[in-house]
């Protein structure tokens, strides 16, 4: 059976129900958005009638007589649990309700959302929300993101989809995509919200089968059905990387939770085991969910675990050392030749083990010399190229297209960190504006490594090739 | 007795020993800051005589009449022995030798760093270095740093001082914190290298007795005395916070560190231990400290651990609170008549316990009175101010506007949170450059709450008032 989000994604006509003429309305930014962007045909619904971007606005569903094959519901929820009986009449069977005024809020919304509940096994109708963002596409122009561009800019398409419990999260997170790099990361984007029908484990079924889906992204408070939502994860993350935070971590985090989209916490010993069990790679803070677009999406996954570590600062080689071990990953033995050659080449205060410490007399040509032996080792599988800029002989736009050249090679997982002042700024910004991973600490670059040699190690505990694993291509 | 330090710092004439007439050449650049901002005489030396920024270049150190209070020697390794010798035959005995290569490039390094030191203790001399950016005051017009301003730029005068073990981490941090906000940050920067002599316990005890000095922060790899160190700490911390990094936390950053400083790794745990209990805020990543020169250089302490999270984004206000439980603070019960005055005044959708969710409906008239409230509660004691800008409803240059306002008020501390795009890039860098801590996610803002309420709990313990440390005016 397909997994039940594709009838929504693949729909031909689409209704927004609740369209409004009022600029900037929900109603209004997501008809501006079906009309000017998705290939099939939409109708607009407004109990006023007339017109709107240049289309029809239907009085009711019921005037219209072609198939309505999924709907945008975006009325007040008082008026939701009639629109809903309206879509099942029309024999709409996917419906997306972005409105909020259910559960989330308590007695009164609770006795909406069970009328919207029932209506919907009435008629057999699948439903993403209500209170939530719903979905977003941008190859397929399917857009229900009811935020306009102005104030959520949206990023274009790529390899990474997204399923998340909270709108917010998703909206910012979107927001934030679209401003790293070239903005071109977002395959299928779902914000399911109260999750009364469509749920964690429908997303996951669905992106995890989606051939555009190259690595998914979650964020999640609690679970609708975490047995199912576990083997199914545990089916895909051998296809596929899966990475997200769980948050509601804690007694703390849980109060805020209930007050929020209803849910419990749970013992979080227990969900991390299951996770990791479940190749899930967990992440605690936004700022790592960010590293990981950057590092799964342009980066190849490593072979093994040994890294090598190029710098021109000692202190921050020994705190990129220091994180290789608390992320399990080893510091590589150079090869016999390599660290000759190293030896006979550099001056003889440059530490040619590893890390290689280019030291503050370091030449763009240096990092050249370095990164092009190390990336070559058979006995290194993944770089970090650590530039503090500071130093007064580093050209600093050689040592951008240095590390453009080793980033591109994509035959071992190579990732920069840059730290300092207006040039390490300066460069950080040219090489991200390429999609080269940069990261603004030793720390996060090494930890990217260690997510992307997590992945490989899970791979290989399954049976799989990590080579098979194509997310940047 | 007056830490040692001082007489490096209260120089009235300063002599730079290898003054260098070829531009950005070291001796050429601390020639130059010395002659441009060094408020007492600058005497220069270079063997072949001539001139340099009008000043007089003498061949040799005996050739200057007037005593001589502190120098830098800025020669190649090998003429470093005849150099500090000729010091001490002139009665100098306060020098920097930033070169390298002496103890930590190996054996041929460790017979001139020996010799160094028989001279060092010959003459009774103090020596900061060798391998080391030496001594930096914006304040004083006290300048070694070797690096030309238009590769590491100087931040201006401010509260904070740092030592560091490793000069390629000052550097980058010192050109990271001129970048940083209005750039008004540093009062003292000490770099000593291999600690020859001058060592980490010098650095601090300086520091410490320095009434310019508000908060110290530090980078070390190991101690030279750290039994010395502790004991100073815990004076020290009772009366000004220190924080820091000691890397070097594993094996393998303690080879890293074999070939950098010389530096042996302890037992991480033991050195945990011994940091806590001498009331050193001990922090992993560089991010971390960045973000303390954020909280504790613009914020007051807070005077209890009760934390009120004002959020649009019910995840993000998740994702706070359970930061909340890992940094061991609490989410605020407010007020009865807080609680009644939010009930009465928003919408019934909006959460009105803690965290203050006032959703994606917000307002930036409701940031402020949810902000005003929870400033004004009595069983608050710190605040955490987050936006995801994308909502429509929210005035983007408003809501500057309010946040502002209360970071400014500094009866409590009070930090922000801003996530998203465009306008939350812009809110963030209008905001930052006005030193207003912003941070880019909810666990980051509630970490530095943390950090500053760890800080509060040690004074306590110790019977201090934590408003009797004023580090942000």
């Amino acid at each position: 059976m397909a997994p039940r989000l594709e009838k929504f994604f693949a729909a031909k006509t689409f209704c927004v129900v609740g369209a409004s003429t009022t600029e900037h309305k929900p109603g209004n930014v997501v008809a501006y958005n079906f009309v000017n962007h998705f290939p099939g045909k939409t109708y607009l619904v407004n109990p006023k009638g007339g017109q709107l971007f240049g289309e029809k606005l239907y009085t009711s569903l019921m005037e219209i007589e072609d198939e309505i094959d999924a709907a945008c519901v975006i009325v007040p929820a008082r008026f939701a649990p009639q629109t809903i009986e309206q879509c099942g009449m029309k024999g709409i069977t996917n419906v997306i309700i972005t409105t909020g005024g259910f559960s989330e809020i308590g007695e009164e919304g609770e006795i909406l959302q069970q009328q919207i509940n029932d209506t919907m096994k009435k008629y057999g109708i699948n439903v993403i929300g209500p209170n939530c963002l719903g979905l977003y596409s941008p190859a397929l122009g399917y857009d229900t993101m009811f935020l306009p561009v102005t104030k959520l800019k949206r990023p274009k398409s790529g390899p990474v989809s997204i399923f998340t419990q909270s709108g917010a999260f998703g909206a910012a997170f979107i927001d934030q995509l679209s401003n790293l790099g070239t903005g071109k990361w977002v395959s299928k984007f779902i914000s399911y919200g109260n999750a009364s029908d469509i749920n964690e484990t429908d997303s996951l079924e669905y992106v995890g089968a989606d051939p555009d889906t190259k690595m998914i992204l979650i964020y999640l408070e609690d679970f609708k059905k975490g047995r199912e939502f576990m083997e199914e994860a545990r089916k895909i993350s051998l296809k596929k990387p899966i990475m997200g935070i769980k948050a509601n971590r804690t007694e703390t985090g849980a109060k805020a939770g209930a007050s929020h989209t209803a849910a419990l916490s749970s013992n979080d010993a227990i969900v991390d085991d299951l996770l990791d069990e479940a190749g899930i790679i967990r992440v605690i803070t936004w700022d790592q969910l960010e590293d990981c677009v950057l590092a799964f999406g342009t980066q190849p996954l490593p072979l093994g675990d040994n890294v090598a570590i190029i710098t021109d600062g000692g202190g921050a080689g020994v705190m990129a050392s220091d994180m290789v071990t608390d992320c399990n990953l080893k510091l590589a033995e150079l090869s016999p030749t390599v660290q000759k050659y190293l030896d006979e080449t550099f001056p003889s205060f440059y530490a040619t083990g590893n890390p290689i410490d280019v030291t503050g007399s370091a030449t763009a040509e240096d990092y050249k010399i370095a990164l092009e032996v190390a990336y070559n080792d058979v006995n290194v599988d993944s770089i970090v190229n650590i530039c503090l800029p500071c130093i007064p002989d580093l050209d600093i736009d050689e040592y951008i297209k240095v590390t453009k050249h080793f980033a591109r090679r994509k035959e071992k997982p190579f990732v920069t960190a840059l730290i300092g002042g207006d040039e390490a700024d300066k460069a950080a910004a040219q090489l991200l504006a390429e999609d080269i991973p940069v990261f603004p600490s030793p720390g996060r670059a090494v930890r990217a490594l260690g997510m992307l040699t997590d992945y490989t190690k899970y791979l290989r505990k399954h049976g799989i090739d990590p080579k098979t694993i194509l997310v940047e291509e």
